[in-house]
């Protein structure tokens, strides 16, 4: 049987890297490393930074992979991620071939392999027999909120964590993942926000307060960071004024 | 200026801390060390087992304070938990009072300091001044999706994150803590478990299925396991049936 490793490698520093992923990075005779091409560079260089310095295995093998796009034009989101996880699914099959019977191969997830992330989903779909095993990874969660200094949650309160497609009224403290459309211009003012974008990494940015008195402050830092970068992750808590 | 680290150690297993836990146990000239009695002593196993690996610099010191017990008695849980912080804030200043002027102190959060746990918070009452670092951990939910295998959320799906006293009905794919009080008994039969304890550590137990299936084994499994270690920590994902 063939063993795929699904790491966590956190969010930007390599220092959140855990000792568990280091191990895994080290167990797998051959690590896939996608290509999602030049305007996610940074993210690319941060992959072979870790495999640099961390990859002690003398007979450790790399295949990169191409990572095709969703189709943003098609109008049914479900639709467009399933035909997507197909291309990819197919994609993967080929990587797995490459892992040597009663082998290990392993990818290398940003964050964590269980938010936000396809790779487990699309293992999944594959029809050559293979076990699958994850290793945790810190989250751009909780990058946020140790950069702030924050708890996540109040006094025994829950937390939602959703998308900027999914934001509507807040009635919990709520983390906004995967936020193109910068959801939080519709929120209400007086929610307190914690936002952060590239967290973890050289080129954190922080920003926090009053959502009515920071927003213009976000829109444009936002604005020029991606310029400069060709890219920008970020994520934000709302909270509800206590 | 005094620093306080707030470091975040993962739940269970010494090879969940990260390259900057490691280095932060380092930075700290002083480590503090909670001691909740013998009933959680695996807990504080794991603590000084960290601490024994990791801990290279040779001038470290550690200063054990005992925590005061929550009055479960007080019928207003939020005045509760206020008072027992406040008995909390006098110990810390004691401990910060200990980090010689210009130098570092660091606490050992079991998990991400920014989930259900109240070090941030103590914190801020104290009046010696000093400032907060804080480095991320794996929490007991990224623990848990690793252990079984299984995204966190379904694709661009909201997750919830709440606690057993205030989980309701159950409208989106749901984590819960801190529950002492078996709420899942409450849910919906048809709902999806994923239930863990002791997760990351060797006694980590796993069951999974429909709720209405496996609830019996969960509560057996629960009260076994629970006299045998004399406690008991587990945390679980309630999925809504696709
Ligand atoms: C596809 S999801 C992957 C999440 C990842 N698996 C995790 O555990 O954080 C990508 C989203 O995560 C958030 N994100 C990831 N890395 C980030 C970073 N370094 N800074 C800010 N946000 C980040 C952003 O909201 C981004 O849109
Ligand atoms: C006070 S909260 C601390 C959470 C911690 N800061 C974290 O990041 O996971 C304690 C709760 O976390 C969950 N938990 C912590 N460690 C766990 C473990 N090893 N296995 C299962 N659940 C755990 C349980 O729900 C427990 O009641």
């Amino acid at each position: 049987m063939k063993t795929v490793l699904v790491i966590g490698i956190g969010t930007g520093s390599p220092e959140h890297l855990t000792l568990a992923a280091i191990a895994a990075l080290n167990r797998a005779e051959i690590l896939f490393i996608p290509d999602k091409g030049a305007a996610k560079a940074d993210l690319a260089g941060l992959r072979r930074t870790i495999i640099e310095r961390f990859v002690t295995r003398p007979d450790s093998r790399q295949a990169g992979y191409a990572v095709p796009r969703r189709n943003a034009d098609q109008p049914d989101y479900g639709q467009g991620v399933d035909d997507w996880h197909a291309a990819l699914a197919d994609i993967y099959e080929g990587l797995v071939a490459q892992i040597p019977e009663n082998s290990t191969g392993g990818f290398l997830v940003w964050g964590d392999p269980g938010l936000y992330d396809s790779t487990l989903r699309i293992l999944e779909r594959l029809k050559t027999p293979h076990r699958v095993e994850v290793v945790p990874g810190i989250t751009a969660i909780q990058a946020l909120t140790a950069a702030h200094g924050i708890p996540l949650n109040r006094i025994g309160e829950p937390v939602v964590i959703t998308t900027g497609r999914r934001l509507g009224t807040v009635h919990e403290d709520t983390v906004v993942m995967l936020d193109g459309q910068l959801a939080f211009l519709q929120a209400d003012p007086d929610l307190e926000i914690f936002w952060g974008a590239y967290l973890g990494s050289p080129d954190q940015i922080l920003i926090a307060g009053r959502l009515g008195d920071v927003t213009e402050d976000i829109v444009a830092t936002r604005q020029t960071a991606r310029a400069r970068h060709g890219w920008i992750m970020d994520t934000y808590l709302l909270r509800k004024p206590a």
